[in-house]
């Protein structure tokens, strides 16, 4: 009792203990909960398990917002419980995307940014319940964070009652780390101060109105690994590209040794991409992330990387182990922010990042779908992307140029799903080459893209596409009948190869 | 001689007048022009003019970059003498649009909030001239530009050389309206201090380097006047519709009734729905948009707009007459801005605006094309509208439910071109409703749209493309050999109407 008490420095907070069970009695039917959690840290466990427990005896239905995706099984058991009505913004689970695809559940696909203002402006909720993870409560009653913070500050404020989980088993080093910015209302806003990467412009904690805490839990579950793989010979070519794009930047003097602060997005194969400056001639870099993944601990021990800033930590079983159990050499190199200022379109702009997502196919023209297999079946969700993307120095997108084993080209004449249009993406890579798409129109984007990202076993039928779609003319030439005629030979031969 | 003299006020640059013709000639094959102009307002003319008059006896071609479309026959006359390799970000003049449909010129489609940066960072250029419409030249050496501020400030601060045209049928008045910021570098910025609508930040003038002034010349040409149309009965119905749904947004206490600033796109349809707003209740409203067209005017004249900011003064023949003629009224209520700024990303989130854009065609789920007829042929390109959808308070788009005669149908199954996602837009409006699809999963917007903004006689055809995609399942559930297959039966039989 005394170690729990002492997390909860907050003496009038001390008796809002309660058990798990008894806090998520108090959920309703057609409640909106607002769940910490972004891209598997931080996530609240407790609740949502004695939720999912709750399920076998009784019948309701809950919208569920969090920062991003939740690990810990969260989603999956919410999702085979059958109690999410609608779920926003983000989510990266196997059999939450199987009902999301089959209709049973909502899915509100949102750039990560936005959410935060829907819940100010009273789009989405009210929030019934804020169920928060958190090292601890100071003594001024602010709720400490864990390893990450999404969306939470915005649920905590805006919610009519929070649930706080109090998780024992995070590393208590973290207080201290996380720095907690409120924009205020559009319209009445100042501008929000922060200049580098490094700046702190808030608080360590979430202030929170003590009426509001509903009650405190307790729970020692670690975060879930991340399941990123290792940097594959593919990715690791991917890489090198991108490290001859990086060094034509530097050499035309466009970008110095320090580069710019990076964005890398969720995955192993933006994670390989960033490990690929371990070895490279670049020093002294910055990220400033939605997530921060293995790679850009490596890259701090191999003392390439001075500063991290993001919205979550998400490692693998391994590096946790390491980062977690000697965090106290890494938490002066690091912030933690709400993922509306991670990921605000002003902010990127203003710092210029280098922003490195994943696409699933891009087309001819650099419309980039990172969202949907075959334009229908939802993968993820865009997450980030968007924010980065749009407003990012150098705007870059990875994948590999086939997947399936070579049935897949991951460059297609006119992609199933556009998350990112032709106005937005700078740089394609593959594991072929590059394409620096800037300050080309339409036709110059064509030949650069077949003969640099294509698979060369793609290549020809690109070419006689692209050849019949020039005979019609346009800005931006397509056959139109034919636009989605390699997804439609997928459909029905299980290849793209259109003579197979 | 005296009242030119009058207008450049920096004694230095007193000698640098030249003519028309003689400062043509010093622009040769390969080089990349900045034009001022935006809108058909403040448009460079007198070098142009005389371009096109070299090129009767001298082959050449030039990169052109403008801040948005040239009026004064510019752009028509470049592209009849076929001197322009490349032309960006923007245009909107049907024998240019002839020649980049036909692939005899290239054009780069661009967010207007951004071209600023790519010339900043040498993506683009270097330019070789800047040629900038100006008032006159002050003491100090600045540039007062017309009535247009669009991208000429960042063209002087790095063209190698610099043209001045000033015109002295302008109206004078307009010195004082300007305020020109630059955010300098990337990385290196600090916060873009406005905060309110009628913020001045900047300077009156664009400072110039002298030594870089190659020439002054003088003209007298008026701007051309706008051809937008007066407000039809549709458009009226449209507006209507969208007074509905502030009205809707004032009832829930999501908006006041000053609303919030407004953003209209340019042409007929988006200035008759700001128009609808005159005999509204909603009063004391701002403008925070990139161009002022009559209806802004109209919104002064009767009270209702306290001030207006943008980049741009774009009016009918008879408007400008009346507006020019009498500015003395209106020049405390105006501030002309460049377009990075008016069209900032950071600033449109922060003031929170409610954003109105004309959409060519959406889709079922509230994607847009804004540019692309058929998903090849340019219309005119997506101007400033991407920069505001993605981070406006409230992204509106507004299109009549059918074209051509009711042959073609503004809601398709699928898009055949995208310039803003599903993901940045949420009312779509036509003169049969309105649907308001934020925090909607896919599925949910669908029978909205149906309902609501589909023209009646394509209902049952979309109904019954959506419930053969619902079959195949999915997040955003197609049938994607048929997803096209309106517009492929309006190119082979004249109408979308699949039973004719």
């Amino acid at each position: 009792m005394d170690e729990k008490l002492q997390r909860i420095k907050a003496i009038e907070l001390q008796n809002r203990m309660v058990t798990a069970e008894e806090a998520a009695s108090w959920i309703k039917d057609g409640m909106t909960l607002g769940l910490s959690g972004f891209t598997r840290a931080g996530d609240a466990k407790a609740i949502p398990y004695a939720l999912v427990r709750r399920a076998e005896t009784e019948q309701f239905k809950v919208d569920v917002l969090s920062g991003a995706s939740l690990g810990s099984g969260v989603d999956k058991l919410l999702a085979e419980a059958g109690i999410v009505n609608k779920r926003a913004p983000f989510q990266a689970e196997p059999v939450m995307r199987k009902k999301i695809n089959e209709g049973e559940m909502l899915f509100v696909d949102h750039h990560l940014s936005q959410t935060a203002e829907w819940i100010r402006a009273g789009v989405i909720g009210p929030i019934d319940f804020a169920v928060i993870e958190a090292l601890s409560i100071t003594e001024d009653g602010m709720i400490i964070p864990t390893t990450s913070v999404g969306n939470s500050s915005v649920f905590v404020e805006h919610a009519k009652n929070v649930i706080i989980e109090i998780n024992l088993s995070q590393p208590q080093l973290f207080e201290g780390i996380h720095d907690i910015y409120e924009p205020g209302m559009q319209g009445q806003r100042s501008p929000i101060p922060l200049t580098k990467v490094d700046d702190r412009i808030g608080t360590i904690g979430i202030p929170v109105d003590p009426e509001k805490v509903r009650g405190i839990v307790f729970t020692a579950q670690e975060d879930s690994p991340s399941t990123i793989l290792q940097p594959d010979a593919e990715s690791k070519v991917m890489a090198e590209h991108l490290l001859d794009f990086l060094r034509k930047e530097v050499a035309s003097g466009r970008l110095s040794n320090r580069l710019a602060p990076l964005q890398s997005g969720i995955g192993s194969v933006a994670n390989a991409v960033l490990h690929g400056l371990i070895d490279s001639e670049f020093d002294n870099l910055e990220v400033y992330s939605e997530v921060l993944q293995d790679a850009v601990f490596d890259l701090i021990d191999a003392g390439k990387v001075k500063f991290a800033s993001a919205s979550s930590i998400t490692l693998s079983e391994e590096k946790m182990k390491k980062v977690f159990g000697d965090f106290g050499t890494y938490r002066d190199k690091l912030i933690l922010r709400p993922q509306e200022i991670t990921n605000h379109p002003g902010l990127i702009r203003r710092l210029g990042l280098i922003s490195i997502n994943t696409a699933l196919e891009f087309d001819i023209y650099g419309n980039v779908n990172s969202t949907h297999v075959s334009g229908t079946k939802m993968m993820n969700g865009i997450g980030g992307s968007g924010d980065f993307a749009r407003n990012a120095r150098l705007s870059i997108f990875v994948t590999k140029s086939t997947a399936k084993g070579g049935s897949i080209s991951s460059v297609v004449p006119f992609v199933s799903h556009v998350d990112h249009t032709e106005h937005d993406v700078d740089i394609v890579v593959t594991e072929q080459g590059y394409a620096d798409l800037r300050g080309l129109a339409p036709r110059e984007r064509v030949p650069l893209i077949i003969e640099r990202c294509v698979h060369p076993t793609y290549r020809e039928q690109m070419r006689s596409y692209y050849e019949e779609a020039l005979l019609r003319g346009g800005q931006t030439p397509h056959v139109l009948e034919k636009a989605f005629s390699w997804h439609n030979h997928l459909a029905a031969n299980g290849t793209m190869h259109l003579s197979e």
